[in-house]
């Protein structure tokens, strides 16, 4: 019997002589005495050899094509498709752009309504757009009428809206990796890399903030450090703000990235905290000795051996990857499909069931 | 031979007589004939039936005793325990007093060096506290010495880190769900109805703002509404704020109840939005036909048949919600686990693996 042999990191090595001698094999202290070659000595065949290969390299076709050779698989929904998820959050600097260009227009129409230190039209109102975009909100400039009131409402209601999303989905969407996935990100250090690369970047920041501040602003060393720190953390107590021409250009860039950069750190700071607890479980469940208690509750087929697949669903269940309700619901389905109802699924049932469907 | 007889939610139907018998049980099409009784059929034993009962109500044991009938099972370590990281924020009220209590104490004790429009020295050092906290910066109340400042700096930046990590580590608990539970969820409908309170929550507390900033601070309509909205946002100008005795005792809760209401708002919005996406995979999964070809590739041992275990992988390895490392990683285990290379493992795969690692 040929099959092939697959190595752990998932490449075949061809076709290997395997041979399958079953003895004394009911009950449950049942064992099994088979024989595999290894790739190097695949020229003596039909010597009985012991190891069995696993086609690991094997993932759900793209295409199916049915009995009458139309491809009967469907395209996964676009709702579901996760690199959709990721192309959205592509569009954030496209949406964040027309968001500043529309609230720019309106508030520069509106100008002569908003109250405080002025310095040129456009630049006033992009900064004020960026200002309570941001939440910081100085409060040096502030709207002075109904109208004008009406429309930072609406403007911050719309913008902390779009900001919650962009931030709450960017957190759930790299959520969706598996406990491998972790591991490798940990091994490579990923994430803590990233971490690395918004801190180093975070402190730049602060530090030309406080350096733009002291040096356009005319600030002292600790005004200019609590401008900073009231800034980044968008508090915006206002005493202290950007009121020169240069300070409010530079002031537009600065809280933008500035303020994206601390929700970044806290993003990567919450999923490395992830991270390092789904790896030691993942370790705890793998390291851990499997005793004959084990072998036990994960014989799923009640057959007194546990085979590779039921072994695989036993582990991830422990690491919390799976649950039981997870198997119920493709329990379901296969026991539908399994016509002859003998325990397995093989292409007989798969014809039985797609007929019993057609005559329905 | 009694089983334990189980529905698909997992209960368990108590002991049921089960009898396999099985035939030609070599190769491909391999047919196992046994006999699950319902539970009212008990008394009709060894009447061979067809259907095969697939236990799934297992779970791992709690404790596992060895050879020497020692417990050898380890405790699940403490970091990766999911009920620690509830318990966790359970702690977040407490943590949010003593933080408070501390500010309180403090900003109490420099209350001079605090610039703005003063009603009673403990009252104003918890509203000052409370703004600034939650980011809201009204600035009618700003540190107006070096010390204050530095005071508030450290305050806003250890608080914005704690409030940072609260949000991001509960919308990242949230999600360690498996697609039932999901579907489970959606099917109660408990996040849209946990949306729904808030939505109701949120409403009140931005009438009850509204009418407290009418009557109490004596505020116009519109500056009512356009103060709740720059404080519920933490967007916070400060040129409508609370200034009288009973307004601030007012805003201390009430900024604290809305803000974080709106934040939980927008986590409930973000779990529906990645819960649509995920159901939508696992019922696309779950109703698309199974070809011949997905047989094929559902096969892990290559015997040409796929049984109960090897049909749950291929499903749940469609639904995303585990991947080819993941099973890689404990098919490594299963390996080194399988002494005799049989395929399957038994106890006498477990008892060879033991002594061999006490021999090393």
């Amino acid at each position: 019997m040929d099959t092939k042999l697959c190595t752990s990191n998932g490449s075949c090595s061809g076709p290997v002589s395997v041979n399958h001698l079953e003895m004394a094999s009911s009950g449950a202290g049942q064992s099994l005495l088979t024989t595999v070659d290894p790739p190097h000595q695949t020229k003596k065949a039909n010597v009985p050899t012991k190891r069995r290969g696993f086609r690991r390299c094997k993932t759900a076709p793209l295409v199916v094509p049915d009995m009458n050779g139309n491809n009967e698989k469907l395209p996964c929904p676009e709702s579901v498709n996760f690199g959709m998820l990721h192309s959205h959050l592509r569009w954030v600097p496209v949406y964040l752009t027309v968001y500043l260009v529309l609230g720019t227009i309106c508030f520069s129409m509106v100008e002569e309504q908003i109250k405080g230190k002025k310095t040129n039209t456009f630049l006033d109102s992009l900064y004020f757009c960026v200002v309570t975009m941001t939440t910081v909100g100085y409060g040096d400039l502030v709207p002075g009428s109904n109208l004008s009131k009406l429309l930072a409402c609406g403007f911050v209601l719309s913008g902390t809206t779009l900001g919650g999303l962009i931030v709450s989905r960017a957190l759930l969407m790299n959520q969706n990796v598996g406990p491998s996935d972790i591991l490798k990100e940990i091994e490579t250090n990923k994430v803590r890399r990233k971490l690395f690369v918004v801190s180093i970047l975070l402190s730049v920041l602060f530090l030309i903030g406080h350096i733009v501040l002291i040096f356009v602003e005319e600030m002292s060393f600790v005004d200019a450090f609590y401008c900073v720190c009231t800034t980044i953390t968008t508090l915006g107590y206002g005493d202290q703000s950007f009121t020169s021409k240069g300070g409010r250009f530079f002031a537009i860039f600065w809280i933008l990235t500035s303020t994206g950069c601390l929700g970044q750190f806290f993003i990567y700071i919450a999923q490395l905290s992830a991270q390092k607890r789904q790896r030691a479980l993942v370790e705890w469940v793998l390291t851990r000795k499997t005793s004959r208690l084990d072998l036990e509750a994960a014989d799923m087929d009640d057959d007194g051996v546990v085979n590779a697949a039921e072994f695989v669903i036993y582990k991830l269940k422990e690491m919390e990857k799976i649950n039981q309700e997870d198997i119920n619901q493709v329990m379901k389905e296969f026991e539908e499909l399994d016509v002859d109802q003998s325990g397995t699924l093989s292409v007989s049932d798969i014809n039985l069931a797609q007929s019993s469907s057609t005559k329905m």
